[in-house]
């Protein structure tokens, strides 16, 4: 039975979604992913990397732009993509444990891919956290080999989802969360372009879930009580400049706020959009040279397109994450039970939907 | 029929109503509305107040603190509120054209009403706008009257909602938009405090509109090609301090979200949240005195019942706007219809949801 | 004897000034004043417009953006404009008791002027405040006929200062202050663009004044106890976008500091910087034709030069405020002495600044 | 000679300074500095720690905020800390290459200290760093050896300044730089608190220095063409809440201003505010108790004299940083000189300001 929200009936869409349905169709982004496991076999955390477009990644700058839909959280790199309205390198996501650990190894190998590029103008990278210190544990850290390992993982095409890289030890909604993914492609008179979003998914109590088309379910499982977080990436290849960018990551906790988030206050609900328009013939973007040309995007009608697939695709990540995710055990006898397993007889929406 | 969303069983909500479920469930809090039809009784605009308690308007100062969910609108004093962390005076909405002419109209009735108070230090009011300009007209302006006329109207109870007061020519996803309010009764092991909130609804396309419990409907009319605007307005008796309140406001916007808004680019939607805890003996409150007592407030937990209330309240008041709405048509043909008078049959949750 | 700063050697400046060394120097802006007396000639206050180039006053959209860099102030549009990164329409500044006046006469001058342009989409002008309520009165009003009179005035070239149009009743570090604008041209390898500043000045105590080369002097009048604000407005015709606009704007808190502000707690100092760049032909720009051309400009080092030019301008604009300020008496024997007759000796720098 | 800035008669201010004019004049702070040199004695970088009183160091909260004055750095767990409004744990500042090894030490340090407080509740530890790059190597990363060091090096009394901890390799207008500091006392008719500035200055070309008084220099070396970053750190014990403290932070950027600073493109100023006020028997404030007894600090007059004290003493320890660091070479022939070495003639001010 298929795991993604789409074919299950879950979405009511205006634009279509990408051949995979994933942040992969966006041209150029490849997303991997590594978990680490405690030698017992019973901790879980990992690592996903996604990787911008470009030959070279470590000199590639590209539009974008952040926005903290609820704080608590933490997103390296942040303040200095909104000041410079740029990111240079991918994008990491992990435990918060392993913060520290995988940001400098993300630096390390900065180093020892493009030492020129980067020794006199050391990287700040990006690198999203979510507290998945239920299943996994404080003493399990991510370092270089997993990071490495989710660098050797990059792939375009179909995204895997739900417990698998950073998402290796995440909930949702008292169920088991981690990875989601969708894409929307956007036409309007003048062009296509398309929007992707790739979701670190470890948000929510239980009382919050609300299932699309009115499905309900009996109350899930409490078994985490942490708020937890979501961390959340939007890319697309529309001409966008920074500005522009900062009001397209803020409609990420649009689409979380659709599928029951109050944004609570021990979580960290942090975005971040980029653009990968045009690139040259290096495979590199300094700056979108197709901007002027592509202008009707500065208008309201095409970036209202935007939104709305930002927003959707949202909601859609968050579904296919909750709907990807299997069910976990911990250390102490912990468990977070995958929805799929708790409700399969809510896996289709309700006659009277499907029409 | 009733027009409010609760007793249509359209809210599944943690927290129970105050008693008439709006904001003026908030101790001392009153509402006023006035409303400006032209003479060929064809374009409606209009004014509304609300009142903070206390027994000099112009001298109390609350806690406050404002957020900008999505930013093609106008609230003056926003930044003097933000700055501040306090708000002095009423909250007054109304359509754009007005703005000017209902702003100086508060100064002059804070001059008349408390010079001594405010000729040195004249205030710098919130007056929030969004545009009524499909069913109004730019020759029909709320001057000096109209504003005597809504705070005149100042009352508590149960507050009229739909179109009236600032809400007369205001849209709501293609249908006739305009006031709504409701509120939360949030308990905990040490206390009981509520949430009121209050907005004036003028956003949202046709195709934005989500109903709840998967409500659905064909596509709405489109006669207002604009994006409109939404402002937000959250008073609690919990003791909160502008920080605490900077962060309840953001909630706004959650509950939009659920009700269908993307934020579309051409939208204002902001919101400001207010705390009259501990009025002292004058009836003034300079700063919140309990603060410390009820210190567990600033703990997670009751933060978040805060947070979910001020979502759910802000759905709810959405909600009651759309149902409240009555059909009106303005001038050059011009027809808001009203989503009662078009979905009669969408008015009750289906059986399933019901039980 | 001159009142300007840079005559008198105050500033050291990398960058020279244009042709009037004031805002006007960058193409197409114009300035006008208008001041209003009441009738026992003894209040002062007024409105000052800073109109953009472009044929099409109503319709011309810029690339803009604003900061805070105090919030206790108000400037009516700041959150359209940093929403739209875009601006449209004059930008009008006046004392804090006009605001709404000013802003339902500039409103109704938009319909007048270009009824078709604006009737379905009513404009959010930018009407910036500072409290001049010590040598003015909660009685005098500008209306329509003093914005009248400031664009009837409106003029390129050399631009009045100190208590002129919306300066008329300002303070300035216990001294009279007002009007205070500086240029400067900014020139790299491929290409010289020009930053203005026009200032309202109305800030600072006595005892926060830090004059430029370390000149001293004995405490100056403490005649009005009100902090005071500060709206600042950076038009350039270099071709940024609106995030880089936003920063330009946060500037002007670095030239404010430099003169010896600590942005009191009363005191509301906002700004906003506007791009002009590449008009086309029909004298409007809805976005930046050459943005891309200019490419060189997101690059730090040019951005570097616009950031020390727009403090440089802005400490400036300041100084020439104060300079050219003279003393002017209020109602209730109030009164502000000039700078310039207090501390006539301190009119030149000392001679071993001058070599 | 003295190597400070208050003692050369540089500084003219309103407000005494503490015992030690250093941060540590706050009761119970204690900073401690470690350097760490590469085994040819070439390459310069270290850490430095801030710790806050409280017997608990991982359980203790303080009210705090931050504010970004120019966002190109990055100071981890900012964004946690202004959605908190709070802040556990000690700050520590460190070289831009360390920035993930020092994070996990930290964590690793937060477990083996209390491991029953953070294991299921991990710490965002607060890590600012500014890019040392030029006299270090980006081979040589600061690890726990390094952090652990810096833990053993806590103290209360005398700060060392200049080129210690983590300011081992950092520049400053072109000379060497480092660590700054300084206090303010400041009394009001209710009481008396303390203001203390901890800066990790890197920041400045040349050519923006803008001395004390008046006093030039000739243009100075210009060794390091990066334009650096600083990271601000103020504590107080007045009894301030977040919001407060939020506008404290951004105070920080106009006493850089003071010095010459312009905000430039590639530089990250970021800073942080904390109140300390009222620590409870366990040596630990969850919350501030003394909120309501010192209302008085609500109202703009004290405010206005924190603020000024926060810019008086962030001037003052840029000064002492540049006045204190000593001339360091790094690897490849890179050297900073010291400002008190190429200037000593400029050690005090011209007799005209002595008087």
């Amino acid at each position: 039975m298929s795991r993604r929200a789409r074919e299950r009936g879950w979405m009511r869409t205006i634009h279509p979604s990408g051949a995979h349905n994933a942040v992969t169709d966006v041209p150029g982004v490849r997303v991997g992913h590594a978990g680490l496991v405690a030698s017992e076999g019973e901790a879980h955390t990992g690592v996903t990397v996604l990787d911008l477009p470009g030959r070279d990644r470590w000199r590639c700058r590209y539009f974008a732009g952040s926005a903290v839909v609820n704080g608590f959280g933490l997103m390296t790199g942040r303040d200095a993509v909104d000041s410079q309205g740029m990111i240079t390198g991918p994008i990491v996501l992990t435990g918060t444990r392993s913060v520290g650990a995988v940001y400098d190894a993300v630096v390390a190998r900065s180093l020892a891919e493009d030492r020129e590029a980067v020794a006199n103008d050391l990287p700040l990278p990006v690198v999203g956290e979510c507290d998945d210190g239920y299943l996994s544990s404080p003493d399990l850290v991510c370092g270089p080999e997993t990071v490495e390992a989710a660098f050797q993982a990059l792939g375009s095409g179909p995204v895997d989802e739900g417990g698998v890289g950073a998402g290796a030890g995440m909930h949702l909604f008292g169920y088991k969360g981690g990875i989601g993914t969708a894409s929307r492609l956007v036409s309007w008179d003048a062009g296509t372009c398309i929007v992707g979003v790739l979701l670190l998914t470890n948000f929510g109590r239980p009382e919050d879930l609300r299932l699309p088309w009115g499905l309900s379910a009996p109350p899930g499982p409490d078994a985490d009580p942490r708020p937890g977080s979501c961390i959340g990436v939007v890319v697309t290849d529309a001409p966008l400049h920074p500005h522009q960018l900062q009001r397209v990551a803020a409609r990420v906790g649009f689409g979380l706020a659709r599928t029951g988030s109050i944004g609570r206050s021990g979580s960290g609900e942090l975005a971040l959009a980029v653009s990968t328009h045009s690139l040259d013939d290096s495979g590199c973007a300094p700056a979108p040279a197709g901007f002027v040309a592509d202008r009707p995007l500065g208008r309201a009608p095409v970036m209202d397109l935007l939104y709305g697939a930002t927003v959707d695709a949202t909601e859609e990540a968050v579904w296919n994450a909750l709907l990807a995710a299997q069910t976990r055990e911990g250390p102490q006898g912990r468990r977070l039970v995958a929805f799929s397993d708790r409700h399969p007889d809510l896996a289709w929406a309700p006659e009277w939907v499907r029409g």
